[in-house]
């Protein structure tokens, strides 16, 4: 399909947002300033608000309810609807997009199309529920061959179960962010029983997509059979997991890594791509060579193949983005729907909303993995830029970039970035602490 | 003070709520079906949401308000206010109960005050983020002691700092609840590679109280002086963190136990008793023979003198309570305000409403332990009742009750109950599981 076959016009070859995309997202412009939803198209954002407003959502399960939906400072009613509400939407904003059709007249075009370079991107959904999952082999084998040895990279329950944890959902932030680096405790190195009090030494990034969940929610009780795990499935976004290591690991044994370590902050990108969206990038996910618990049995066991990477944009690179990571969702091995299945497989009611993070996707060689801490080889082993400046975990000033982008034939669907600056630490003063 | 000094008829020596409590809650009647804030006192509820519609809040924080903050489903509102707003409107609610004060005459007394018998209890308030603190030190060396021995009970990281991990909000409950028995995967006893499908042999209680945050949000990036945590903390209440423990034991390495484990359900008491209801009862917090870091030391280092206990009513104990436990909130070693500043330390945003549950309290006798997992010593060595059953851990059918009172001269400050019975899991059919 070629860009002359929407009423926004675009380059195919090069454009994030095309007419196949349609990823969601909430803005406002400074005329405007109430956040509502909108559709990424092109280098254009079409006012799903304005929209709904003119009545132009006329199909039997949008018709009546379509402001109520879109008018909204997020997309949790739109998500808590259901697939085939969804669908309409899609199908509905698809005609209305496409060239010809005339469903646009020109003066309603002016009026629902807005400039991205005009908007501010809010955070798009209230997240009742955020968890970090664990689910690439590749990244878990590679870190537990750094902790425990090659011999015992994994442990027993990984192959048996999606494990991950709940992180604190108020940390959750749409990118573009600062992230402050934070003050931790930390381990001697030498003493496991010292601690001391200092700013995080091994401030890291963690390449990840995260899957929001919509319809209605389970009944508490009740959980989600994996076919039904699936229909709950809405978009994807790309995810930066922002992680203090040594507060991690100093804090993590044995209830896990999530209030200090993780839960200061954590980025999203403004758009939500849908899964409809991805279905011609569907390819069949890792099969692990042992058999699945039931309700782990999945006959549509899939994930999609779209391109991750990180770069990073230090002081010593004069604003030129360096490549860190390139990575692909190819490497996650339990899968979304996987995922929630066992996340709603004892009865816990799952609010649309929820959003399931992968946890870190890597491939297995060194410009694949999807965090310093694998890079650097638990930081013995730093990078060394083109500018010559060496990086075993993040520096203040640093700015990491993470795109994604699932490639078609004469398209691309694009995830749009996040892009984060690290600041440096308070000072000891905010603490009382003579320096 | 004796009851003539409450508009409210009560008996001082055992009424949970008297007019030094003035716990906070959210009710609806069947003839007022809008959930709102209440207040309990005696066997009544004082309607908030109808004083402030009267114009009864006439102080000048509250004046202008009251009626947005108490016409609400939720204490949220109420909670994001700050101390001096929370010290007004006890204060003008102990004016309004008290007698011979003609504050409220008899007509408007029977417009706000509502019998208990006839309320329906709601969630007080919507978590934006739970932790499950770890903060018992006698309950960590008792579960340490089990797992490694009395030489490595605690861990180092134990005495540094309050550890603890997120939990699904979406999991909580306001009591009485139906506790569905989850499915879960656990280990084989001789293989811990191998893993199996089924419904939790060993669902547990664990006995802790839960401290609501209020105030306003910190501000992403900056932390909590343990000074600012003391003005957040609302109000406390009671919790009964169910947890299914061989779904934890299969689950939890290295990421924690939360998924699995512990975000099926957990139950809290409907009424949130005022730090403010609690001075009275605060004592010295134990001191680790450890030096803490610097934002963890604490002037006003206090827990308070709460009894707590645990009884459950079997299919054998024709409705009688049988006494499982009886502990000390004075059990907790890591306070609420060092758990605040621990969990904000690394910048991360506290929203009002945010859930602090202490961890299992445990006192260091087997009639002191607060949860089945410590009573039966891992299931190894069951309880016997007095109606001679056995329990390792819970039964269908059982009924769990947690109470909490602090004993004053002449009067008690209760925290009313949680009070949950155990249904069976889901039939095998439900998986598609053949018998
Ligand atoms: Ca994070
Ligand atoms: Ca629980
Ligand atoms: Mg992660
Ligand atoms: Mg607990
Ligand atoms: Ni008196």
């Amino acid at each position: 399909m070629a860009s002359h076959d929407c009423i926004v016009a675009y380059e195919p070859a090069t454009c994030e947002f095309p007419i196949q995309n349609l990823p969601y997202g909430v803005f406002s412009t400074a005329s405007a300033t109430s956040p509502r939803v909108g559709v990424a198209i092109g280098d254009k954002v079409l006012d799903l608000a304005a929209l709904a407003a003119k009545g132009l959502f006329n199909g039997p399960l949008l018709a009546d309810c379509a402001t109520d939906l879109f008018n909204q400072p997020s997309l949790n009613a739109f998500m808590a609807t259901k697939p085939e509400v969804w669908a309409e939407a899609r199908a509905r904003i698809t005609e209305l997009l496409t060239a010809g059709a005339g469903a646009l007249d020109e003066a309603t075009q002016a009026e629902v199309l807005v400039d991205m370079a005009d908007i501010t991107s809010h955070m798009p959904v209230n997240v009742p529920e955020y968890i970090d999952f664990y689910s690439s082999r590749t990244h878990a084998t590679n870190v537990g061959t750094l902790i425990r040895g090659a011999e015992n990279a994994l442990q027993p329950n990984w192959t048996a179960m999606p494990i991950g944890y709940h992180v604190a959902s108020t940390s959750l932030t749409v990118s573009p962010a600062k992230i402050v680096r934070p003050w931790v405790q930390t381990t001697s190195p030498t003493d496991p029983t010292a601690f001391s009090f200092k700013p995080e030494p091994a401030l890291d990034f963690e390449l990840e997509m995260g899957a929001f969940v919509g319809g209605p929610a389970n009944a508490q009780g009740v959980p989600l059979r994996i076919n039904e795990a699936h229909e709950r499935l809405f978009g994807l976004c790309l995810f930066n997991d922002w992680s203090a290591r040594a507060g991690q690991k100093a804090s993590y044994v044995p209830l896990g890594p999530s209030i200090i370590g993780k839960s200061f902050i954590s980025t999203i990108s403004p758009w939500i791509v849908p899964f409809a969206a991805l279905e011609p990038f569907a390819v069949a996910a890792e099969v692990l060579d042992k058999p699945l618990a039931p309700h782990l049995r999945d006959d549509n066991h899939i994930v999609y193949n779209v391109d991750l990477s990180v770069d990073i944009i230090t002081p010593g690179s004069n604003g030129e983005e360096l490549p860190i990571t390139r990575s692909n969702l190819t490497y996650l091995t339990w899968t979304h729907a996987q995922q929630l299945t066992n996340l709603a497989s004892t009865g816990a009611p799952i609010l649309p909303g929820t959003l399931l993070a992968t946890g870190t996707i890597s491939g297995p060689n060194r410009e694949q993995n999807g965090c310093m801490l694998e890079i650097s080889k638990l930081g013995k082993d730093p990078l060394v830029l083109p500018t010559g400046e060496e990086r075993k975990y993040i520096a203040d000033g640093d700015v990491v970039v993470m795109r994604g982008v699932a490639r078609g034939d004469g398209y691309q669907i694009g995830f749009g970035e996040t892009r984060d600056v690290v600041e440096a630490a308070l000072p000891p003063s905010f603490w009382g602490i003579e320096e």
